[in-house]
């Protein structure tokens, strides 16, 4: 591992400058780290694939101000972020795709580097949870099975492997894998905290010689577990009903984006050549299985009702617009453009 | 069809006075169309029947700025629309409502009416989903029904209707309409995300001449399936437990909403003659059926704590203050207005 | 019960000074009701016991402009309240903590003090929701139950301790308490609409002399019914999978905010005993189970993917930093403080 000797003198030329930029992968956060960098006018640098680049660019509030164009986001472009006397955000597809090699990246890490060998082993993490006094589920060995378990293998690959044994038996005939961890399946309703600890300033709730903040909380949406119950009723003799009530958000994975917009493209293009294309809202509707492969059902070539949830607009209408911007308003804008260039043919009929 | 000429010419005439008007009918995400519409400081006008109108007017920023009464919303006022230079936003009740006439309307509509014989039509819906290049479904024959299939009846009514077969038998006891389709059952987890294609601009995502925007991504919930692992365990011999642990948003069909406030208005003035009134936050708590029945099962006189996840307002909210306003704000508020006009005794005890 | 008289005068007084102050205890939704109190510029006082104090503390914008400390949040300080024009708002754990005493505060409370007496008697809320033209659940007696029922038991303690039965015999069983209501299990998907009664304005939707606003709508989100079938399927042989595919918003009990935050000081300050700290954004990954436990299964010291649902910040954030603030945004401004102090080193490695 690098010496924060040699790191702290990085940041100690960059103070001396009084320069420095955000920069980091982009994927799984990026969009949000170079929105908010902008509303606090910093710098941003995105290392990209050639390939994931139009993503980005196509929220322009949530690209970065420059590209560092890479074969592989594994290979962290390490000259020429210290040139640009850059410091990088670690996030979780930068943490994977980087791997061991992260604690050598001589460009300032946010944060501290030893903290992923603690979250990375098993046995670190949970003396790491004990020590915090933080409850945890048990931890068994194979012989000790004595309720449902979850089987995780190394790696954070957001949650795919994981697998349910509920003995000993099951367990040998499941699990292939060494170096996996039992662990008591737990009963009850996951919530994921979101926090920020500033070592530099004492007015949030105090911890060490700084402040913990409480920033946010989310649930995650895992597929095919999360509706499962749906498929359940289809195998009973209840009669499911599907009449909508109403609609709640969703952020998807960052990774997906790409995805979605080309799956947005693919039926602009091919409505543009079977009867003359689709301007303005639209919806295609989707399953999103455990491969993360998106199934389209529907399409709706129009203004859906799931829109009335943002009214001050979403993640990726901010990361667009940089404004509030619901997709009424959108309509609204888009007529008022047609009008000053008079091309109000090109986007009614 | 009307001939896309003929449109073209109406807004030739529209772009050479300079003036339009966003129409729509009251209903499914009308409040969001002329909310944003205000944003864009243009003119709007609500086709609505006298009993919906109220519901309207009760959101200042959501309503629009003329109302056009109609007996029923599937009569087009098409002189009236096109004296005021309005264009129409199409949206699911309005092309419920209006159903086939939808493609005679002399009236500008946003996108193009030809996508909606496409949408409507499942043959040539997946002849433009296999097109786009997406996934979809496998489509089966009665006698094919190898696995669990929902049986879909043609017409779009919110997910009413629709029937869960295993095998042919089944579809045979259960299905008696014609020109229904037989989809392979999905398993995993939906996604809506809501697009917004515009031919105008190349600054997002480029798709043809123009760009995909991605809006947002909602996931809906449907009446009774999306709580029917509740009623499951109700059935088994787990003891459920229902403590509160959190709570999270949800956006109502906009068709609700009418009943929404009429139920709270049942309660205020219940309270009035029963006890004396209920000024201030108050909740009704509901279960709604695959009907879309509401059943009341507790009151809360006060703020609740579910209202905490609108800090910033919710939709709702914005169409009424047009300003970021949570229960929290509205107490403050009320109660500066009661002292303003020395009314204090009406709203405390 | 306190005159309604006796508060109409102390209200008068109120008026007179042209002052008055809001007031409530440090729970439930007290974080919501100060922070909208100071967007109206409203003084607010917060009843709290010492321990307590520091999580409110901990959102500036959140917090009471005065704590008025009690060893006992059950004894409000009456007059202590009187002297600083205070007027109260009820919330759920006020109206629990305070209980049958709440009826004879001489501080004004916003709303009717009645109402307590309607919602917490359940034939005198039965009585009030079938006069309101509400539709509600059958209510049986034991010898009648002949589907899946719900046993009630007195006092609202966030649905802890409801009950399922389906007949007679298990009624027995399992129900030992008097004065229960057994209702009829309802199927179908709950949903919570919150409203706000002005007698003072004519503007929202008529309800009496005044009108009936709707505020926002939620759902519950309880512990471990919510997530019951995540265990379901753990016991049956079909293979779950857990590939995360989105995110979706919460906010958490008020009163589970201090654990979670004592939560993220011991992460902190285990992490520097352990190995020199985590500066910057982390997450403890969670399960809540039906005793508001929360169980750690998981350690990320960085931003995670989560916090992309708040692009616009959270409640928890509006708490704090009375703007906007996503987790992006707060990297970019620690690490600006940083550079003006030149404390880089203090939060990078």
């Amino acid at each position: 591992m690098i010496s924060k000797d040699e790191i702290d003198a990085t940041v100690k030329k960059y103070e001396k400058k009084g320069k420095f930029a955000i920069a980091t992968v982009c994927s799984h956060t990026a969009l949000q780290i170079f929105h908010g960098a902008r509303q606090e006018k910093v710098k941003t640098i995105g290392i990209c694939t050639e390939d994931r680049k139009k993503v980005y660019e196509s929220f322009p509030y949530g690209a970065p101000d420059e590209f560092i164009i890479v074969d592989d986001v594994s290979e962290i472009p390490t000259e020429e972020l210290l040139e640009r006397n850059a410091v990088l955000i670690p996030h979780g597809s930068l943490v994977e795709y980087v791997a061991k090699k992260i604690t050598e990246i001589p460009v300032p890490i946010l944060g501290n580097r030893k903290s992923l060998e603690w979250e990375g082993d098993r046995k670190k993490l949970y003396e790491w949870m004990k020590d915090a006094g933080l409850e945890t589920p048990e931890i068994l060995q194979p012989y000790e099975i004595d309720r449902p378990c979850i089987v995780k293998t190394p790696g954070a690959k957001g949650g795919k492997g994981y697998v349910i044994v509920k003995n000993q038996e099951e367990f040998e005939q499941k699990v292939k894998t060494d170096n996996v961890v039992i662990q008591e399946y737990l009963i009850g309703v996951r919530a994921y905290p979101h926090y920020f600890y500033t070592p530099l300033t004492k007015d949030g709730y105090r911890a060490s010689e700084g402040s913990v903040e409480l920033m946010s909380v989310d649930r995650r949406v895992e597929s095919n577990v999360d509706e499962s119950y749906r498929t359940q009723i289809a195998l009973m003799n209840i009669e499911p009903s599907f009449t909508v009530m109403g609609n709640e958000s969703l952020v998807l994975r960052e990774s997906l984006l790409g995805e979605v917009l080309e799956m947005g493209k693919g039926v602009v293009e091919s409505a543009e050549k079977l009867f003359g294309g689709i301007p303005g809202p639209f919806c295609i509707e989707t399953v999103v299985d455990e491969n993360l492969q998106f199934f389209a059902f529907e399409i709706s070539a129009r203004i859906v009702a799931g829109t009335n949830l943002f009214t001050q607009g979403s993640p990726y209408t901010d990361y667009k617009f940089g404004e509030p911007m619901s997709t009424g308003r959108r309509i609204a804008r888009e007529i008022k453009l047609a009008m000053k260039n008079k091309k109000m043919e090109k986007i009614f009929y």
